[in-house]
């Protein structure tokens, strides 16, 4: 696999564009409105949230995704669209323009929306904005990164990758944008993720792949606990790059789903590392567990522990509240084997060994973790099994950032 | 009922005092060990942190009650006695300090610590600062407060309460200190809660009041959504005030759990209220729910949501966050029916009404927020059962005091 560049348009036959229209405060200029619009039909497959408040836009992605097919994404950040009198008919009505400005049909259309929960958007700038959006849709990388751009909430960086591979003698591209940042936690679809892909494969398979794919990558982030209303992962695949059409289980179906992976799992680390007012990307291994699902839990547990993360902000190498957060993850292991070992760039420091605390030159701890990933290592001595999840640490301008997110 | 002074030396029998030993940094001079001892052998309960991995002085504890007696309590702060070689030892030690300095046996105390996680404890310093406790053992009401301030970590003021009833024709009275700040979330005993009592009552009515009540009082407090690898809630009743002994589920019964309930839930809103680095107490009550159960899950949610936590800081009426963590609190609700009103004690506002917003004043809202204590009233129109939760907003200090605590 080959990392390219292009993003959500790196694929055959894919465009894309995002403008301002308006939902975002004017005086900012931001954008808050995007296309994603492939030349053919695409098979088309989607995780959503595990929310039960679920926002307008993801029953009626539901709905249009029922036949496995679809064209395109239309999004808005800036507005949730949920929990209003008229989030549903607005929903609607976003699939509606841009199913006009692209001479589609409305239930070709991915909807999507993020921002507050609650308030009525403002679907007349919507419809205002979205000429505009069609006319700009392009298959340069600058498409890909405005729509980047326009899906963006309290990020601070725009999430966007490309790979290639070889299937059957043909070269496949996979593209992606996605957003990420607050209400961010396993149990859900995910955030905001388009994944597109001129892969050649059947609805059912990529269906597949990508409910294989969500649960070892996007829902092992955690940023604050909290799973949004309006979590959504879509790929969609149009089979331009004219390989043999996956149909099976093969070979080809595991290289598919291995980019697939490829993929989420660098868009989870982005998602996980820019999370609000993250200063550092916090990676948890837990190795020889005797599950899994196990070694899974208990690397959340840590990565989700709001003490273990105040720590890592603190470059405060306090282990103590690793094993602690492990011990309220609900799974199974022994305290008295667990080792942990805190590592960057720098190096590493073992500070606990079977349960008990080491000495250790704390200076050095404080320098390995104040770069900006840091791993927490932890192995159970257990079994074979591991899991990786990802978090952030918890900072001063996450308080400020959440404190008036809608002044 | 009615609230007296005294705190857990205004039962009868029941002496205490706390010193600083030196477990706490000298510099400092802050309290840091604690005896409460009963004249008479007591009845005494307990209910431990849920945490698989438990500090020393919950298995010595554990053990040391196993014939549901004890005469008093050892307690120290600014160290857990957790995850190191010598906890056990060192726990055992200071039951036996406690017993040398009392004229006891070590297992007529319950030992408890509570501090940082995986530091070697001075007990040598305990060893010293024994007698000076022993000598300081007084049943009024300076000794309350020396052993409530001896037990804190980051509380920022001490927990205390006391109160009297009447059974056949005896004045009983109730008193408590507790400690809480971080690492604090249901799910557990609780945090550390000494309570004392002159009631004559069995050791099994005694254990079944108290874990009757803590589950719907400490165990509805979330500061943080770490549990504690230290929580304890002992209970000790001397039967020094005569009454008949309280031996059946009679009314007599009801009016003790009724008593031991009121100390507890002033003491869990104590906790909550003096959550690590908050400004103020959040209180959320479900209303009209299908069961009991259900409106605690979504409760709870609610104020251990850390968004909802930190638009609290920040004034914010933003409630499309209630909605949004009731939706991921895994129980069942209708969100079209939910109702949802922010109150304090300058007004009330409703928000959301039948899970859409309503248009509200903003200036309005925002000074109902901006009290000591804020409640957020939720009704579900679905039943006739409630619950109640604790917690406290999200702020700087939260990250401040956790990023640094062990420097």
């Amino acid at each position: 696999m080959k990392q390219i560049n292009g993003g959500v348009t790196a694929a055959k036959g894919f465009r894309a564009w995002g403008v301002h229209c308006g939902v975002k405060s004017k005086k900012l200029e931001k954008k808050d409105l995007a296309i994603i619009l492939s030349e053919r039909e695409c098979a088309a497959a989607a995780t959503y949230t595990m929310n039960r408040v679920k926002a307008a836009p993801i029953y009626v992605t539901m709905d249009h995704l029922e036949d496995g097919t679809a064209w395109g994404v239309v999004a808005n950040s800036g507005n949730a669209n949920a929990c209003c009198p008229q989030s549903h008919e607005n929903a609607e009505l976003m699939s509606q323009y841009a199913a006009q400005a692209t001479g589609h049909k409305p239930s070709d259309f991915v909807v999507a929306s993020t921002g507050v929960i609650g308030q009525t958007i403002n679907i007349a700038a919507i419809e205002r904005g979205m000429p505009e959006v069609a006319a700009g849709l392009t298959d340069g990388p600058e498409g890909s990164d405005a729509a980047a751009h326009a899906i963006m909430t309290t990020d601070t960086s725009k999430k966007e990758i490309a790979i290639s591979f070889t299937l059957g003698g043909k070269t496949v591209t996979m593209g992606a944008i996605a957003k990420g940042s607050g209400m961010i936690h396993p149990n859900m679809g995910t955030m905001l993720c388009f994944i597109t892909t001129d892969c050649a494969i059947t609805g059912e398979l990529l269906s597949d792949a990508l409910h294989e794919v969500v649960p070892k990558t996007f829902n092992r982030v955690t940023v604050d606990g909290d799973t949004s209303t309006n979590d959504m992962c879509v790929v969609l695949a149009n089979g331009m790059a004219e390989n043999p059409l996956i149909e099976w289980k093969d070979d080809s179906y595991t290289v598919f789903r291995k980019a697939l992976h490829q993929v989420c799992e660098y868009l989870a680390r982005c998602i996980a590392g820019d999370g609000e007012g993250a200063s550092r990307l916090i990676t948890c291994t837990v190795h020889a567990a005797r599950s899994e699902e196990s070694a899974e839990r208990l690397s959340k547990a840590v990565v989700g522990s709001p003490l273990v993360k105040a720590a890592m902000f603190g470059t405060d190498a306090n282990w103590g509240r690793v094993l602690c957060a492990m011990g309220y993850s609900k799974a199974p292991f022994r305290p008295e084997y667990v080792d942990v070992k805190f590592a960057s760039a720098v190096g590493e420091v073992l500070v606990c060994q079977q349960g008990m605390g080491l000495d250790f030159d704390e200076e050095a701890a404080k320098s390995i973790l104040s770069q900006d990933e840091v791993i927490i290592d932890i192995c159970l001595h257990e079994g074979e099994h591991e899991a990786t999840c990802w978090g952030c640490d918890l900072t001063y301008d996450y308080v400020k950032i959440n404190g008036d997110y809608r002044t």
